[in-house]
């Protein structure tokens, strides 16, 4: 047994996420009512669930710092969520904030998410050199994990297969020091 | 007329405020439903009735940083607030954090704002040099203004009487620039 | 003789000042070719003057990031030049953007200048509450120094009597070292 | 069409570049009037012209922050440039500030640039794990992207074709918002 | 009986300094085994005796960032400090570089403590505006709390009982949350 | 001859390495004078000496950030040392404080160290995704080289080969300036 898998013999076997969507267009839709579809958010959630664990919550909101704020600290406040998920905003528009917004209220960022993120995403023909322009990152808040991913569908769905759900049972752990 | 007087003129007649008290010790009494006496709180919306202003919101929480991000980006997050004024936490005891955490969520600190207190506050010969003991400090996110004061009702009049209340009108009006 | 009147000794007897006036409404005029009155760049340069130094150059620029750092740039390249004094975009309105513009290119900011300032602008009963409305600093870049006050001509000549003009000979002799 | 395929139909089909090559010792021969070899600094014009972009403008200077400051501010301050490519100075020598003097003026850090820089750096087999030694990155300011590459031809070259072309015609249209 | 007296109360009746003089001069004499005159460190030490508190330590280091570093880790590392006040270094000469060193390694700056001394300072009638040019600060690091005093004999005296002496022992109690 | 080989050809030929193993649970064992297997401090310093380098020192401390301090500043102020190798603390428990503590201490961090590591350790496929928790990191501190590896002996001997004993020679080269 190595020591990655003796650590993976303490991840707790339940872990419950809080999904985030942040997207001005999807976001306008709903306030008027009109059929959303959320590709990159019910990723998110296919992949929670198909690995075993919960989804138990779910948000969609604008681009806008304060909505942003607001929609993380109600998920930060809730005692029933150990890891929060965002979709949207990471990149380089003039209206992306998730990450300028969140990342100064991490206690301590994960700073090598997003490098090794970028790496993964290079190695994907489709993606290459675009993989530079995603600020995608992490952090520990308290005792709860978040991860700001962006908001394409193959970048969220890369991001849960190949880094997030392979660690963050071993990742709670070790943030929890229990 | 001098410029001072000049700018007052382009001053909001009416503004509106949100108070919040940061307290571990008044909130575990609340929680438990006893009696809770809140001075500083109450010195700050009197001040800001006397003064002509209006109070549209107030809550009370602990010295939490997940509770204080929550309620700031909720009176944030409400269209009704010009200014949100706070109390508690901004001094060095282990359990401080309010201004750790609304510091970083600032687009723009005041920054002179917490000097200019403690000189004033040095000047009262009941507190000389406790003044330096005080972290206390401003800033404009978005196009409203926040106040993080002490926890002492006398340190609350201070501010409101001395550096707040005659500065307030003129500030909203630079702040969202017409 | 006092220490401080020894430090005065080594002081050099010539100091050459670059004045920058930060003005949009200024700088429209001028590119209409209108009269333009400025008159704290004219208060700073008067006391320059008076106290026997040298005014070596004099720009007018708009409340812009890029046309700031280009003056700051250039008048720092010309080495004729001591010390840099600006006027104009140290507050709150949406468009001052000196300080955070040239704070950042500081070598090393003179961190109490600001607070000396902001405590002897309230000891004007004119100004009172109003000083802390000014993020009015300096700071050193390479061997001169830089001064960025704030636009009213009281606030220059303030600055300039009681702060600037009696300490800027001994601090070129700290900054340069010899 | 992918989303990326389709991101790039919005790309500007003009894009105009300005060169700055940051070289003390070509800096001191050009200052004598000796013959310079600017190896690095043509690639850069090459790649730009071979992809069928402009170079509209270039300057050499030394390693020294204020020359830089003021290059990069006259390149910024200038309405007919989009890109501005440096070489030189991204290294750990004693002497390299580039990177450390124009990060500060960013307005947004492309912070994932450095990182896959460097990855592609290192699968090049005669770089590998110097590829750590350089600080390489890129930023916006304004409307405007920078890139500060090393001062290696072969750096350079990679940079440009591998990273920068692919993506700045879409880059920019995000930047500029339109 | 006021809130401050009230406080006051539980302070801790024995308070342990240890000492350190940051002066090059003198340390070049030290390791020539030349007579010292150390005023400011004797200033603060009688300071401290002549308040019934113990000094515990002292020791005497040149201008050099190591040097600084050593010294107060050794002291940190001590468990028999309490305060650990320094006197040099704090100016705006080249060779100055306590604050620059120390700040960094506070876990919390106590950020008032620089402008109320620069305030009280220039009310000196033979400091007045040489007051800013001091960055005299203070901070906490696990426990204990620093001060970092300026050079000068007269400067200490000032600091130790206007503002150092009368707070030290209820800022330990706060800091240490017991 | 490339310029990397060029380049290596001004190499120190002799490097003087300083050993540190932060680790709270082998320091309680030493403490308790129990035998201690530090596997991973073995492992760097075999590979300093079988390099042809040499080790001339070593210690023993626990994740304590005052500890970690005093044991880098004893070996800063070390004559006799270029360059210093630590392993443990770089990860995201709660008692991880290695970077934390070190990184604020560093002149200039090489900012590239950390993402090439990472990319080198997902490389491996026992680690994977397990190497973005990582944040193992570099830095300049006067003349000296500071390395901050994992506590894990395979991280240890990866960094080791791959990236620090290929490239120390030049690295010490270029911050030397000479
Ligand atoms: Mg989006
Ligand atoms: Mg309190
Ligand atoms: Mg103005
Ligand atoms: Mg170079």
């Amino acid at each position: 047994m190595t020591a990655h898998e003796k650590h993976k013999e303490h991840a707790p076997k339940e872990v419950r996420f809080y999904v985030i969507t942040i997207s001005t267009s999807r976001y306008e839709k709903f306030i008027k009512r009109e059929t959303i579809v959320d590709e990159s958010g019910d990723a998110i959630k296919e992949s929670i669930i198909s690995e075993g664990y919960k989804v138990v919550g779910y948000t969609l909101i604008p681009d806008n710092k304060i909505k942003i704020l607001r929609a993380f600290s109600e998920a930060l406040d809730n005692p029933d969520v150990d890891v929060i998920i965002s979709t949207g905003g990471t990149g380089y528009s003039t209206t992306d904030v998730t990450v300028e917004t969140i990342r100064k209220i991490f206690d301590r960022e994960i700073e090598g998410y997003g490098d090794v993120f970028r790496m993964v995403s290079y190695n994907d023909p489709k993606v290459r050199s675009a993989s530079y322009l995603s600020k995608s990152t992490a952090g520990i808040i308290g005792d709860k994990v978040v991860f700001l991913l962006p908001g394409s569908p193959d970048a969220v769905k890369l991001a849960m297969k190949e880094l997030i759900l392979p660690e963050i049972g071993h990742l709670l752990y070790l943030v929890r020091g229990k």
